[in-house]
């Protein structure tokens, strides 16, 4: 078999088969087929796409092509969560506990941010003293007993995808269906969780900006999980403005702390309890409207608060900035940014809030970049909102003063603030758009959104 | 400017501009570009495809990336002829002296074959002596003096065109009519004649099998050739069946010098009228009636043989070849093919009969094969042709009878002949599809044809 003649197959829009796949992946993965072949097929891919099988086939061997974590030292049904990235993502904190409170083990691994998007690893990190680097056995044995753990990806998971992503972001191949799905997919399906629950974003700050390709991707990833013998849903939510009022690594903890006492942004609580009720779902513990009821009175009680803090407490963090939120530093210097004009909000650009977040010191432009995790974002308006002129729209923090100038200008030119639009009400916005269950059928407009 | 936007440009279907195509060939040409996001964007080509524009400026980078031949030293009009490669095709040998005899200056780079087509450089070293590897300064006086001359490619010539081919042909990117014309037209303006006459192979032994296909790619590479300020103008010439009866290089030198004595086989004397006629046509001598009859007449009394021996003996090689063709070696063996069956000849696998050659000793496999000038094979019987059972359809020359086996089954299987075709004309067969001027219009049928 000749990586040539698998390019010729694929340019002409042949089906690869299960065979040629895995010597695609292992002779990519192993040095054999030279980059400059890998980047014709991808881009042969990206103009031709590939099947269900296909897709699977890709997936399969990127997982393992590197180590499959057995979760078997683990007790229970255990039900992971992925999401596409957004700006103000911090639903894994709050649903992690959430549903480990009501007895779906979540043994997750997570990521970086990097970009205009946060990472729950960095989130996590800014709690004092807590680590996301612990081997494995003391990772299921914190599973075992608090219901959860957060840690980041092991060094040896997905070579092949590792691998082949970084290809694709020098020839510009990400933006391809298949191609995104199978990445995400290998990770998840490595990760050895028995339930998958996907949070595919959608709107301005996301990476996909239309429904229609939202559904398409979240449709592909369901096939796959269930393809690969895993229980998997998806939900396509609201990314067109950022998710919650806190942009930013503390902040958002803070905030999820508050979702998870019930005092959370409507838009986070929403989408938190809708994406708990789908991983309760996916470990059988009943029909979604009872799993919602769950999620619902265990929000109200505040009990994953307490798994929350066991689990800091089981990765060697500070659980006291659990039960006391005030214990985080606040930033040095703080900004409040006023609006320059009298209007609605009619539209934020929610890849500019996290720009601008970035700009504070909050994330990342390149991987190298330390973060200041007190820095970021708390937006008092969003969309639908009135402002009058020099009423504050958003306060920054940052550790250094001159980093606010870049920065409220960002933010500022992200919000377009329009005159006549008082009589648009406020709360019109979808936050669940669509559903995809395990079958693969899609659900919208969705009753429950 | 990066590469990466430039591929996303190209995969979004956007036209790259002059200055993008040149900082792209150069980028690549100079190794900052590697050769994965070429190999990206070379893929893009081929989905997306370049216009006029794009096409003319990647031609220009790539011909200017090298040495840029200066004919200005040769007196007179400098007519270059180009063909797409087929099996038997000597019309070079043909039409060089015929149109050097008649007053143009044809100052020709040629290459070797490889794989089932011949090459006009091997076929003039099976003459005794003869050397293709002339410094310019001699070249040049050649010309002057004698009309014509015939040598290899120069070693620093369109270096970025090499480079590129060479990354097509393992990226499955070939065969893409931009990439195709400005590759061949890279070479051709680099090589500095004033006029050129494209010969467009189409049918079963040639890179373009459809009609279409092959109109397209002379349409574009005319366009490339006026763009460049050089006259130039297409002939689209058979090559579903072998040009002319002999294949291999001594074999198909001797069908040449018959074919300027006004001797040589039906369809080979009418391609090279047509393709002469063209040259003297490109070179202002006349219209294209005039040309033909100037041709015709040329041919009639023989007298391109005397260029042909003048230029040979001025590059080293014993002209008393060319003046009595008998002093051409034979081969140490020969052997008929016999027809199998009785019936019709309706098809002819010509690239089988190429290969064929190749495998009797003629053609190149690899570059580094070593050419057997006197192997070969003369074909006795063609497309249309009755043949009886146990007649020969063909001659095989070998210099070891072992490779006959082969070659002979080979052969066998490129004919197809069937019974009950005999009310079928022998001779119903286009020598000439169809022209494309240098307006870039098309005429076909053609009458001349």
């Amino acid at each position: 078999m000749r990586m040539y003649d698998l390019i010729e197959k694929k340019k002409h829009g042949g089906s690869l088969t299960r065979q040629e796949i895995r010597c695609m992946v292992q002779g990519f993965a192993g040095g054999e087929i030279p980059d400059y072949q890998m980047a014709a097929m991808l881009m042969a891919i990206y103009f031709r796409g590939m099947d269900r099988e296909e897709t699977l086939a890709l997936t399969m061997e990127m997982a393992s092509s590197g180590d499959m974590v057995d979760l078997s030292a683990i007790e229970g049904i255990k039900v992971d969560k992925h999401s596409t990235g957004g700006v103000g993502d911090k639903t894994t904190l709050v649903i992690g506990p959430l549903a480990a409170s009501l007895g779906v083990k979540v043994a997750k691994m997570s990521g970086r941010g990097l970009g205009h998007t946060g990472g729950t690893i960095d989130k996590l990190e800014s709690i004092p003293g807590l680590s996301t680097a612990i081997d494995r056995e003391r990772f299921f044995r914190i599973v075992n007993e608090t219901g959860i753990a957060v840690i980041g990806q092991s060094g040896n998971m997905v070579p092949a995808d590792k691998k082949m992503y970084a290809l694709r972001d020098v020839t510009a191949t990400v933006d391809s269906i298949p191609l995104i799905a199978s990445s995400i997919m290998s990770k998840k399906i490595a990760a050895g969780s028995d339930g998958i629950v996907l949070d595919v974003k959608t709107g301005s700050g996301a990476f996909m900006k239309s429904l229609k390709d939202s559904v398409a991707l979240a449709k592909e990833m369901v096939a796959i999980g269930t393809g690969a013998g895993r229980r998997c849903c998806a939900l396509i939510t609201d990314m067109d403005v950022p998710l919650g009022r806190a942009v930013g690594n503390s902040l958002e903890v803070v905030e999820a702390i508050e979702t998870l006492k019930g005092r959370g942004p409507e838009d986070l609580t929403q989408v938190c309890l809708e994406l708990c009720a789908h991983m309760l779902y996916m470990a059988g513990r009943g029909g979604l409207d009872a799993c919602r009821a769950m999620a619902e009175e265990a929000m109200a009680d505040g009990r994953g608060v307490k798994t929350l803090a066991a689990m800091v407490k089981a990765q060697g963090g500070d659980e006291s900035y659990i039960l006391d939120p005030g214990r985080f530093p606040e930033a040095a210097f703080s900004l409040e940014v006023k609006a320059e004009e009298e209007g609605v909000i009619t539209h934020i650009d929610t890849e500019g809030c996290g720009i601008a977040s970035a700009m504070l010191g909050a994330g990342r432009q390149k991987k190298e970049d330390v973060i200041d995790y007190s820095a970021g974002i708390r937006l008092c308006k969003k969309y639908g909102d009135s402002v009058k002129k020099g009423e504050a729209i958003a306060v920054l923090f940052a550790s250094r003063e001159e980093l606010f100038e870049g920065a409220s200008k960002k933010l500022l030119s992200a919000y377009t603030i329009e005159r006549g639009q008082e009589g648009r009400p406020s709360e019109n916005r979808k936050r669940i758009y669509a559903r995809v269950d395990e079958n693969g059928e899609e659900y919208y407009p969705d009753p429950i959104s």
